[in-house]
């Protein structure tokens, strides 16, 4: 086991601890608090963070801080999701818009972004500030094009896959590219790890659309078929409307243009169709460059812990 | 008329086209841009920002800038405001939660918030963003603790100040600190101008929460007695209940407890006691403690505008 794998595992406690550090006396921020943290996350953009400043020594305190500021800025998208997704369970427990309201959740995931704010403050770099808000600012963006594209059965693999970018890829991306920057690695070391890791973010979302189509077996701790029935097209979805016969093409689109259809017929169709296929090849594609961009970095233990997490992530069933 | 009362409106000019900077292409965004910019709203907090770096000539872009990035922050929690309260009308139109859904404003407030951000960046003063991320933080948490008090007929004074200086007062104050710090004012003017500038938000809160009960006969662009509506115990009904005889008070908290209560048994309990004295006393201490931090700014033109300020604010209309 690598020293950067070692490592990582006791660096994430510490980013845990940095999450809820100066936390509000308010009662009702720590219940909520208490409640969102409770179950750590994989904490995969941190690690992301931590992996892209490694081996260098100076100021840890604010190498920590970079990667607690990521996963605050993460949490508080996924709590605003939830509310967009109107989701009842989130890591196997109900949501804070479930288990409280949709008020609590909005303001929570306020509260959490403007500590992350204050967090990224206290590291003082502004080029960081910078590429963190405008990360922030893009997942916005992509989650309103997502929603102006839902019942879009017309959607082009282009707009899916800016989509993807936007929403997943480009914090993965900021998460590398923050902590490049801030421990002053090269310009190549920091264009490499961060196209490297916006492309790991993509396959996420790859892996997180087929996961809902039931390709697994396994609990992921959240019900299955939602994206479909919060109408979003994903690729799934997309590659079987795009290859499938036309007739049974016909006769799907007839159905969800109606919205006269059972998660059955649409389950049937995909996973009868090349869609799962053409899923796993787009992955595959994008773990080729994946990999192109994480062999021209020049550390091994990076290297290998990059390559570690992309093989992980494609795989993954939760 | 002063030389810095000629050119507020032409900065807030400036400012309204700095708020619309880059934006992004997503016709989605566009389209709930120009609803929610629309009516450009009074601007009092840019206002406040130009007042207090008024009289520093270098840098005139990075002054416009701040006042900008304060109504897109402002902006974003209106936005967000408006679905904890469930509310439909926003300075007489529809609100984005409305008009679109719930979605749309959780997402399009998080869009602003980040490019509010992005806009402090380029101005790119860390004492700066601090202040102003700071201020966000207490915004959210003003309005949580406002939820954790839904239906606390215990509430204290102070807890209502505490909630006001919170979501209110608290973003008067970074404005006027803001813009003073980025000007290079001397501390002693930084002091007394945010002093003021927290105050006068505590007043225009008051002022609202009177407004809420009906004391004008003006159509204010949304409708009252929302907040007893919406479970809030402000000003005039914690007064009404601390100086209304035993009998009254005994009589409208069983009322209040079994939700069993029509708006106009609250409206007369509160106007047939000495709430709105009370509320109207308040806000004079209050402008008291005004006048005397702004007559120790040394430079006049300052002085008079904000004394105009907050003479108007503490008995607007709307």
């Amino acid at each position: 086991m690598s020293n950067l794998n070692k490592n990582l595992k006791k660096d994430l406690k510490k980013v845990e601890s940095l999450m809820r550090k100066n936390l509000s006396k308010e009662p009702l921020v720590k219940d909520l608090y208490d409640y969102i943290f409770d179950k750590s996350g994989k904490k995969i953009r941190a690690s992301i963070s931590l992996i892209s400043s490694h081996g260098v020594k100076k100021n840890q305190q604010n190498r920590l801080k970079l990667a607690a500021v990521i996963e605050l800025l993460h949490t508080a998208t996924l709590v605003h999701d939830d509310i967009i997704d109107n989701s009842g369970l989130r890591r196997g427990k109900k949501t804070v818009n479930l288990a409280w309201s949709n008020s609590h959740g909005v303001l929570i995931g306020d509260f959490i972004y403007s500590k992350a704010f204050m967090l990224m403050n206290e590291i003082g770099n502004l080029k960081v500030i910078d590429e963190l808000s405008s990360a922030t600012n893009k997942i916005a963006e992509g989650e309103l094009m997502q929603l102006a594209n839902k019942h879009n059965l017309d959607i082009s693999l282009s707009q899916l896959k800016r989509i993807s970018y936007y929403k997943t890829g480009r914090l993965f991306e900021a998460s590398a590219k923050s902590a490049a920057m801030l421990s002053g690695k090269s310009a190549s070391f920091i264009e490499n790890i961060s196209k490297a890791a916006k492309l790991i973010g993509i396959v996420f979302q790859v892996r997180d659309d087929l996961l809902d189509y039931g390709i697994s077996e396994r609990d992921i701790g959240k019900p299955e078929m939602q994206d479909i029935l919060e109408d979003k097209i994903t690729y799934p979805l997309y590659f079987a409307l795009k290859s499938s016969s036309k007739k049974d093409t016909l006769k799907i689109l007839k159905k969800l243009k109606n919205k006269d259809f059972s998660l059955e017929d649409i389950s049937d169709f995909v996973s009868s169709s090349s869609a799962f296929n053409k899923c796993n090849s787009l992955i595959e594609s994008y773990s080729n460059e994946i990999s192109k961009c994480i062999n021209k970095l020049s550390n091994k233990e990076i290297r290998d812990e990059m390559l570690n997490l992309s093989d992980s992530l494609k795989s993954r069933y939760e």
